[in-house]
């Protein structure tokens, strides 16, 4: 068996032309549309990143403020910074890019940064509404996973989906989603006792961990949907996936990386920020 | 095999005793507790609930107003005057009493809940900060499952635990806190495919869907503990749980129905009203 690729090119050129669509609206209207992303890190993988969203943005005319805060900044200094981004009305979205600081949570700081502009869903209400099955930004990178499943035609009601990684920023809010699509939902982890056993009863497989080549052949029932969310630096300045390539001869479906998730959840980040507000 | 009592009672005065020493240190510091109950309903199981809630809290030297609002109340003076009481320096624990009236969701109404009141666990943020593992007040059903555990010595970490029920206020967080003792967590609900198939793979299995007798011999591995949340009302004024009886002689421990996680989860939400304000 050789699996069918789940590429994200495909769906992620979907979602930016309703975007470009609806930006050029927002702008004519007065409104134009505008994401700051807030960065304290001289992380060069964060850096390319933060880099790769402000081009996807300008493309699809939405404006992109960068605000570095260097890598000595305090929880005090970011959170402040999202504060004032939070009441600016020109701001349309806001992302807090990690990795952050040491001594500095994610969840912490990113509480400052107002739901209805919360297009990465980083603060915890925006989780808590998400559970919660109120309206709420989701992560980009868990909302790309069901996105692209979507997009191929991969049913989900019914099905038993098994998230490896427990993160809360993939993991935990991809675990509300599928509950939401009525999956039967798993999440796995660091302490699981037996990782293969437990992966091998997935229907859909969301390698979500952050270790390369995490899941083989030995972890997929022949037939499953496999997605790899693992974005892994390479030794060569490339990027690897959670996913061993040798689960093509196992899996039904595949997601590459890179080439899949990427691609959609830079996408689904710029439609939140051209979305009409939040109730 | 019979299964072991995983009782609640004795956990439940393990708890009671802390809460009674600890109400009468804040008494005589001139800071006395006061748990505020807001009920919208005419609900005679709900009435009954809110009574023994008033009874345990005066034995614990709790005070406890109980506001009822009628089942008429709109989601506005539910709204309203739970931001009140969250603003009334008085008042150290607020609690939202379900069913609500028709048309009126909890998660919505519960935003007004001070997190720092929120006994219950009942705002999106509360459910949100618990989810990212900052500190929160858990729904106090969800807490007394793993207080319950905990008290009758089962290990949850590394070993499989499978939650029947997806809702907001018992099944989700309760996987989060599963998650959060390094248990592989499983979320089954209404929409799950073959429901024996998975919950048969539990190490521990906790019913909480609020279906009488859901859970049969059939779907439990020997040996496997299990705990029941139900709470369904009987044709004869008493309480069934999810779980059928007949369990027993398949379960290595099994809580009761009355008597298991009932008396902790009250317990439970009493120390809630006396714990230090959280950060």
């Amino acid at each position: 068996m050789t699996a069918t690729r789940l590429g994200g090119a495909e769906p992620a050129a979907i979602v930016r032309a309703e975007v470009t669509e609806r930006a050029a609206w927002l702008r004519a209207a007065g409104r134009p549309p505008l994401l700051a992303i807030v960065t304290a890190t001289d992380d060069d993988a964060s850096a390319w990143y933060v880099r790769s969203i402000a081009t996807a943005a300008g493309k699809a005319g939405i404006d992109c403020d960068v605000v570095d805060l260097g890598s000595a900044a305090t929880a005090a200094e970011i959170g402040g910074r999202l504060t004032e981004l939070s009441a600016d009305a020109a701001v349309t979205g806001l992302m807090l890019q990690t990795p952050l600081p040491p001594r500095v949570a994610l969840a912490d700081v990113a509480a400052a940064i107002d739901p209805d502009k919360d297009v990465d869903g980083a603060n915890p209400l925006s989780l808590g509404r998400l559970a919660a099955g109120l309206p709420a930004f989701a992560p980009a990178t868990a909302a790309a996973v069901v996105a692209l499943l979507d997009h191929h035609g991969i049913e989900l009601a019914g099905r038993h989906a098994v998230v490896v990684g427990r993160s809360t920023v993939v993991g935990k809010p991809l675990a509300h989603l599928l509950l939401d699509r009525d999956a039967t939902v798993t999440v796995c982890h660091s302490r699981t006792a037996d990782l293969a056993a437990v992966t091998s009863t997935a229907d859909v497989l969301v390698a979500a961990a952050g270790r390369t080549r995490l899941i083989g052949p030995d972890h997929v029932r022949p037939g499953a949907v496999v997605v790899d969310v693992g974005t892994n630096p390479t030794a060569d300045g490339g990027l690897a996936g959670d996913v061993d390539p040798a689960v093509e001869g196992v899996a039904a479906a595949l997601s590459p990386v890179p080439g899949g998730v990427g691609p959609v959840t830079t996408a689904l980040l710029l439609q939140n920020v051209v979305r009409p507000m939040l109730d």
